[in-house]
């Protein structure tokens, strides 16, 4: 094996194998050398059969071992999955919903005039949004409709006796009674997040059933979290509108000031790319061309989304983007950077800047970021980047030339705009008919991360491709999205190869309907992480159109390279609206067969969704298939 | 070795040994069986040094390789270590705080006519905690009063501009500059717990510092919710006053309907002991002398401090009640109730009864119990065990013939009533005088529970006697007073015996003022977990008169023998209010140098408080008496 190939099986990405070339011959540790050195893992961590959550343990359960074991305290082994999983859904619910919460101070404190550097850029949504919370907008001037929106947002972390708005508001009428019926609607979210933590210590709940209801609960204010995360994102900084880019680290430039911006919140990452055009003539000064702004991971997508702004690379590969020794600055907000980017980016001459008060990392230079002084604090930061520039401009780097092309920005607003050219009156019928005649066989959100013991993005590539060729239309969001950006599966070029002719023929008559010359590309990039709450609200807007539930919808979800706890509570809350779910990697769970037929049998039963744990893609396509199959025919559809 | 002396070295309590020898001839598992076969336990999760926070993981760090090893993303033995104590004081801090949040939905729903069941029993306490709150007293009627004193409760749990009310206006005026200058005033209890999960998850928090300063924040919010839940505890169910009753297995009787409550919260088992009462004659009628209603743990205490209805015991040995043969019913709420005791009740004959939404139980009967019901459902659990006392009734019992006298009821305002008798004008006087003078060398709190891992009480009588001898005062709460009680320390009959000349001056001084005719207990029973805000109470009292802060005063405090999350988060918050904080087992921190340094030295330079980590009890007592004597000379005192 030659070169790059000998990386074929860490990623699929050729980018990402020319920079671990590097890496290896540069001797700089990666994810790749530490999950190799970590070897084996823990067979307890990875059943879930291992607990911490007092000091008379640790405990653990031999899973092999005769007779019913249990921990010190007598907890069973499902009890300690099930406790295991419901901090898991608690952590990734509190990141979500922390990053809704941001926006919602932003947007509170943009409307008492604290925090200048933001405005309303989308005030259509911003009345949509509000008039879905029940907030007058007539004769209202749309800062006072904003402030009683953020309000509301804020409210929805606390406990109260009415349920959590952006969750029993944004879901079909039969999901809130099915929801409420279990028990199961958040009533803060905050206090949700709060209340997993109290039941999973020591001494509280000790029935698996009753553990997992709760967090199914959690999930819920999850979705919340991000929904609002999506909404006020909109509100801010406008809702996204199908735009062409690139992605891949080819997107880096020798000659510009590069700044990667990496996390998962556009509230710093918006004023960097404002500031960074007035301060275009600050870096041509130094020497470089211009500043070119990339991004990593959600903070990415979002700026994708909204602004066409190139996606460096995703998730596991992030150590990636550092060694070609083209970055100046990494600015980091908060979720998925690797601590480690702080020494591979000493090895490489990068500067890594923090920016949020959570999230500061030794070894990175930190900026304290306010929303009253955004834009200050953003030009501090980019002038390190420029100052690193100055340093770096006359030595090698190695940017690998690949770039993909990207259409990127699909809002449900943007997709409704687009099929309203193709029925004016009535968007979702040209939608809902193919469903209805098998040109389109169903949905697929593909959701998530990359994980390091995947081969990077063998998953999504190899059942995007299968769900394509059988018409399963094929959403992306988060670090899904970005694997699938960069294989070109956002390449409306690709649409014809990679798509079933039901399917090609719908996307093309959306693109030629709406001036393309062309298809919509094969998958549609409905943007970060939160936005899977794009995703929910196409679901709910088709279900609705149908009179039915989601639950009934040819609709299925799949995480199938997922890493964070966030992947875990984003795919609870499928399962809890209704959708059978894959996840790639085996969770926590498999110490207990009670928990596990639980997520992926019994919960049928109770919200219509379940999980699909299938770590082979290829398999994994075929039983999502099948799912789709088995809910078209409960609607009497082939 | 004969009989139960066998036994010794794991508890030190002769009741808990007659009840291991049974166990051992019904061979019957307990706790101590579980712990044994749990050997060796794992010594990465007894370090701290790994983690399962994401699907990368698990991960863990061999402290003993050389080399600078970290996680897969990167987080080094510091990170790792510190993100896991986090979550410990995060966990500890939401129970805390969902107990303080049950009573303020009692007592809104009180105030709103829907829990009937429920009164304002100390209208005193409720002006009290009002203006402290800020909320108007004068001429308005307690149902209002209470009301704005529920919401604001209610309120505490929200992220605001103001500080957690509980928090800041509890302490000290220095302590809210060295907090607020720290940035460790938490905004709301529920946010803090949800940013603590935020910023532990994958790729948010990697500074071992931050993330230190966070656990800290979200501690003061644990002392606002253990605050709290006494402040509320006592408007609905009264401060208590001294009185005197009994602790241990003896307090069981063969004859009578007994009925073991067990857990954290007054709300049901208040209800309980008033239902028993006037549900004698069924009791009666089934053959019955009485109904006899005994603690087990926080619930016990509660109910001793108000009631006193005896404590049956505490902590690790709960099972050993069951063992008895003799407890009817086991009704439970939350918190510390180990699930095993199912299994040992069904060994036995006993009904293990849930009673709480998010705490059930694998084969216990669950009754849903509402505020709305509480009385009602209280009857329908006291029923079942007087029906489980007629299938017991002329069954074999065994218990032990062993009770220990106990004087509790030790709340700030009876000590400051009982110190009034002394200096009606100046009550604090007599007792500041006292310290000043060196009869009372110093203060100490006794908090926390029992771990399986000491020989039961070993650690607190061994402490409590030799800082007795040297004139501290002792105060004690949750299962250390469990554990001091059933050793005959809350006894008046042994304080000239276990106390040093000074403080038993003092102790008889303010016994014979109060008509006692003899000392005041050698060790002050303040309550249950929660009531830790007593001892809060009078130290910042007792700086206030002196015009000093809490981290010059010679008070300490210790928990000799941890189990709960909730003791770390307590510990952490008495640490952060400024005190020489000892813990007698090793938490999950020894993986990290820095933590460790940290939180044993460093803090001390931020807070004045820091954490004395030591095992062995005599050792403890010769450095929290060091402590103490460091801070008289500070304060220029003997």
């Amino acid at each position: 094996m030659s070169g790059e190939q000998q990386f074929q099986n860490l990623s699929l990405d050729p980018a990402v194998q020319q920079m671990l070339a590097k890496a290896k011959e540069k001797n700089i540790p990666t994810v790749w050398d530490r999950y190799e050195q970590m070897q084996p893992q823990c067979g307890f961590g990875e059943t879930g059969l291992c607990c911490r959550h007092c000091l008379q343990g640790p405990c653990r359960i031999n899973p092999f071992e005769e007779g019913s074991q249990t921990g010190i305290c007598g907890a069973t082994a499902d009890v300690m999955v099930a406790r295991g999983l419901d901090r898991a859904i608690a952590a990734g619910t509190a990141a979500h919903s922390g990053h809704a919460k941001h926006l919602a101070h932003t947007l509170f404190k943009m409307t008492q005039g604290q925090a200048k550097d933001y405005k309303i850029k989308d005030p259509i949504k911003l009345k949509k949004v509000a008039t879905r919370l029940n907030i007058a907008v007539d004769d209202r001037d749309d800062n006072d409709i904003a402030r009683d929106v953020a309000l509301a947002a804020l409210a929805d972390f606390h406990e109260k006796d009415t349920p959590v708005m952006w969750a029993a508001g944004v879901v079909t009428p039969g999901r809130v009674k099915v929801l409420s019926d279990l028990g199961i609607v958040p009533k803060g979210i905050d206090h949700e997040v709060a209340e997993i933590m109290h039941r999973t210590l020591y001494g509280v709940d000790a029935d698996p059933v009753n553990l997992l209801l709760g967090g199914l609960r959690c999930s819920v204010a999850d979705l919340a979290g991000c929904y609002m995360g999506t909404d006020l994102a909109d509100i801010l900084f406008g809702t996204p509108t199908p735009l062409v880019t690139s992605a891949n680290l080819g997107t880096l430039k020798t000659q510009s000031v590069n700044i990667a911006l990496h996390g998962h919140n556009p509230v710093l990452s918006e004023m960097i790319v404002k500031v960074a055009e007035e301060m275009k003539d600050e870096a041509i000064q130094a020497g470089a061309d211009r500043i070119n702004v990339v991004g990593i991971c959600c903070t990415g997508n979002e700026l994708m989304e909204r602004h066409g702004i190139p996606s460096c690379t995703h998730s596991v590969s992030q150590e990636m983007a550092l060694l070609t020794g083209a970055v100046d600055a990494m600015i980091v907000d908060y979720q998925c950077i690797m601590p480690s980017v702080a020494n591979v980016a000493e090895c490489m001459g990068t500067k890594v800047i923090t920016t949020m008060d959570i999230c500061k990392i030794t070894g990175a230079e930190h900026i304290e970021v306010r929303d009253e002084t955004a834009s200050e604090n953003a030009r501090q930061a980019i002038r390190q980047a420029i100052a690193v520039f100055k340093t770096r401009k006359n030595k090698k780097t190695d940017i690998p030339n690949i770039t993909n092309t990207v259409v990127a920005g699909f809002s449900t607003e943007s997709i409704i705009a687009a099929l309203s050219k193709l029925n004016a009156d009535d968007p979702l019928a040209p939608l809902v008919d193919n469903i209805k005649s098998g040109n389109i066989k169903g949905v697929c959100l593909f959701a998530g991360c990359n994980n390091v013991k995947i081969p990077q993005d063998i998953n999504y590539i190899t059942m995007a491709a299968k769900l394509l060729k059988e018409n399963v239309l094929v959403l992306a969001t988060g670090c899904g999205a970005g694997s699938l950006m960069r294989h070109d599966f956002m390449d409306p070029a690709k649409t014809k190869e990679l798509c079933g002719d039901g399917l090609y023929a719908v996307l093309n008559a959306i693109g030629e309907a709406n001036g393309l010359g062309g298809p919509l590309p094969p998958v549609l990039h409905l943007g970060s992480c939160v936005d899977n709450s794009r995703a929910v609200e196409i679901t709910v807007a088709i279900a609705n159109y149908l009179g039915v539930d989601i639950n009934q919808l040819p609709v299925v979800a799949s995480a199938p390279e997922p890493t964070s706890e966030k992947a875990i509570s984003i795919g609870t809350y499928a399962v809890a609206a209704g959708l059978p779910t894959h996840i790639g990697v085996v969770p926590p769970v498999t110490g207990s067969a009670l928990v596990t037929t639980i997520l992926t049998q019994t919960v049928k039963e109770l919200t219509g969704g379940y999980f699909i744990v299938e770590p082979d893609p290829d398999k994994a396509a075929d039983t999502l298939l099948a799912a789709i199959n088995e809910r078209r025919r409960g609607l009497g559809l082939d």
